[in-house]
């Protein structure tokens, strides 16, 4: 047993006993009268990192709630990681649906039940604990570290860019660290290393000046609904495959030994099917499902609207026609290009006797990906191989986190998505649970990690 | 001049302030508020009828408002039209738009200001008076007549058919004389001899079993939107033509003598394209706008639903996606028949990955023709032609009068729409009117159409 498991067993009810202090507090970023709940976890995680060791510990302002850095950089000529993690957590209705009560944390089963358990006060806990572990044993850090804990993930960083904008210097470093995602199943610890991007527009198709009766005008006139429909079907070919002129040109093939790995993982289509319910899987032709899910772009219509939507028959040619619409990219496609191939081929494609208006959204984001062989990928690798003793896998995620492609994008920095949670530990759901098996197990795999980051050629 | 237009001309003033006093009552069918001044304008029509000379007056209950029915049958050997009308008005909101109040009548530049000037008081009083001129004149109507004026043509005739049902006996007839349309246009009367018909379908695309998140499941499900989009598209082609297998089989072609008239009529797409505001007209090939409205047969969508539609963007792929699909039928067309084709082809084309499922509405109606051949439709044209001095014309109508069908369908009547609005009359919207020159000229045509009709050969 190494001597930070010697630590860490000694001090494991202690810090447990001050995660679940950390898990009172009814940080729901989203709600405004817990804004009081959010500004006292900041301070609870500013206090918890000055007591682990941390230095030049502050609560930062931003447009919103507030942001805690911290660091330790007394390693020079060695790497500097920049850990991210956020205090802020979901609401939590409906509330009667929980066991215990979301804000007063119960242990069942060795699960700690609470809501930020898993996401993301436990992986936020977890780092600063091996911190103090690290310091206590050792006296000092093998490497250089800074932390950025944000207090509005759960509503979509909307201040960080800025943050991390107006921040870059004190942000500097060589590799981001996020611990906000899970392992890819129980026992099987992953590092996901990509992450699809993001880029959103909505359009309106428009006919006449106001609603039309069907009786008096139907068949002389374009019927908006049916233009925007055939325009939006004409996005996709039955094969899956997306239409629009030049959406692949930029798109990266899998690499062969990315497709090999992700083809052994414990993946099962049957079980995919029965679990949401659908009739079968449906996705772009030649690609395994999650090849679709991980390394191919899509475009999704998250809203379509127009007409008459209430009981019964209203015999309407609506004036006006809307979708909302979203792609998926992987690297290296560029959302504002890719808003433009888009925009082109509808406006190419638009059938006669309507007018298109097309909106772009903000939110816009690059995909993220992190080649296998980095050196802080190997690292994380090699210290969830110690930690677990299991060989772990090498994943992607097909949504996007914004605040990775900020710090990929902004700060040019490589990120590593080092996780704890479980999938199926009901992170924005009723009765959200962490494995304490990953309580232990995070805490040593990050006192491994950072000996061996810090050994590693960054 | 002819001793019915001298008795008239004698009446005209007392006929004006009868008809001011009908358009008092605010009967409005849809709100419940106003059901006392819908029983009194039935109550109107009744005495109205009674003192014209009619016989066998009757306010009869339907499930909703009564219906009022009278006759006159003392002429045996000749033929008996049905007469129908319509008692209940429209709502006034916006009531602010209105120049003089919508239920205190005026007369400025020879129009009658009014809710149901036009539509239906107006050319139900018509029908009244011509019975009174005829028999005060004459002592005798030249055929037999039976009146029947309802009160929810304004909320859909819910009642009617169930009542023509019950009653057949009573409304046995050779023709059905309905008086709630317009002209052509001023100065160019008409005599309707089509309506088209309709079938109504609402279908509802499922996927998963609740929403998902686009990001982690984006490319490896069918979205139900895509689904729906793409199946809604497939149902027309790009020439406007119907795809759905089947659809056109029993459509008669247009008559070329019909197409000819229709040609000659005073009809101009690019002041249509300048009313309704819209870039270019569309329909299908091979026919003409008046064509496509008339004689051929639409499918439409009324709406289409799914997924989010609120303010920003929502990485959603809803469960559920929806449409309204309504389909105008021209004769021979048969409504259940062709949601028949219709569910077939949908079911045939349905996207992988998705369900579906189809609900019929109620309310489908066949079409409506009447031969332009027909005695009765004969009578009427040359009627106007006398009242007139100009040559009627003889057009369709895109839209549905579900009476118009039940009297075709449950009693099996030719029917005759003998209408004397205007198009531009304001129905059903603030400052409704009535020309004056067509209170006149419809008595005039009435009075005349009933002797022709009872020496043409039906």
């Amino acid at each position: 047993m190494s001597r930070y498991e010697t630590y860490l067993r000694e001090h494991r009810d202690r810090h447990l006993a001050e995660l679940k202090d950390f898990l009172r507090i009814p940080s729901v970023s989203a709600l405004s009268a817990h804004r009081p709940d959010v500004e006292r976890a900041a301070r609870w995680v500013a206090d918890a990192m000055q007591a682990a060791g941390l230095e030049h510990v502050e609560v930062l302002p931003t447009g919103g709630h507030p942001v805690v850095y911290a660091d330790w950089l007394h390693a020079p000529g060695r790497p500097t990681a920049l850990v991210y993690g956020h205090y802020d957590v979901q609401p939590v209705d409906p509330e009667h649906l929980w066991v215990t009560p979301p804000f007063e944390p119960d242990v069942r089963d060795g699960k700690l039940y609470a809501r930020g358990a898993s996401d993301d006060k436990g992986q936020v806990f977890l780092h600063i604990k091996a911190v103090e572990t690290l310091l206590r044993v050792d006296g000092a850090l093998p490497l250089n570290l800074r932390f950025l804990v944000e207090g509005e993930e759960e509503i979509g960083s909307r201040h960080l860019p800025a943050f991390v904008e107006a921040h870059r210097d004190r942000l500097r470093a060589d590799v981001a660290v996020i611990s906000d995602t899970t392992f890819f199943a129980r026992g099987v610890p992953a590092i996901t290393t990509g992450l699809r991007g993001l880029a959103a527009l909505e359009i309106t198709v428009r006919g006449a000046r106001g609603d039309l009766h069907s009786g008096l005008y139907g068949g002389a006139v374009q019927n908006p609904l049916h233009a925007l429909v055939e325009l939006l079907a004409g996005l996709r070919g039955p094969d899956g495959r997306i239409r629009v002129e030049g959406f692949y040109d930029r798109v990266r093939p899998v690499p062969e030994e990315e497709r090999r790995q992700w083809a052994a993982l414990p993946h099962d289509d049957a079980r995919l099917v029965a679990e949401l319910g659908v009739p079968a899987l449906f996705g772009e032709a030649g690609y395994t499902t999650l090849e679709r899910l991980w390394a191919r772009p899509t475009l999704e219509l998250n809203g379509v609207w127009g007409g008459f939507t209430g009981e019964g028959t209203k015999t309407v040619l609506p004036a006006e026609a809307h979708a909302k619409i979203t792609c998926r990219l992987v690297p290296d496609q560029e959302p504002e290009e890719i808003l433009d191939r888009l925009e082109a081929h509808l406006r190419t494609h638009l059938p006669p006797g309507v007018t298109l208006e097309v909106r772009r959204e903000p939110g816009g984001a690059r995909a993220v990906l992190t080649p296998h062989d980095h050196p802080a990928v190997q690292a994380a690798r090699q210290a969830l191989r110690e930690a677990y003793g299991v060989e772990p896998v090498l994943v992607r995620m097909g949504g996007s986190i914004p605040v990775a492609e900020t710090f990929a994008t902004v700060l040019g920095l490589p990120v590593v998505l080092l996780g704890f949670g479980l999938p199926e530990e009901n992170f924005h759901a009723p009765n959200e649970h962490f494995h304490l098996e990953n309580f232990d197990g995070g805490l040593r795999t990050l006192c491994a990690y950072w000996p061996l980051l810090a050994r590693g050629a960054l």
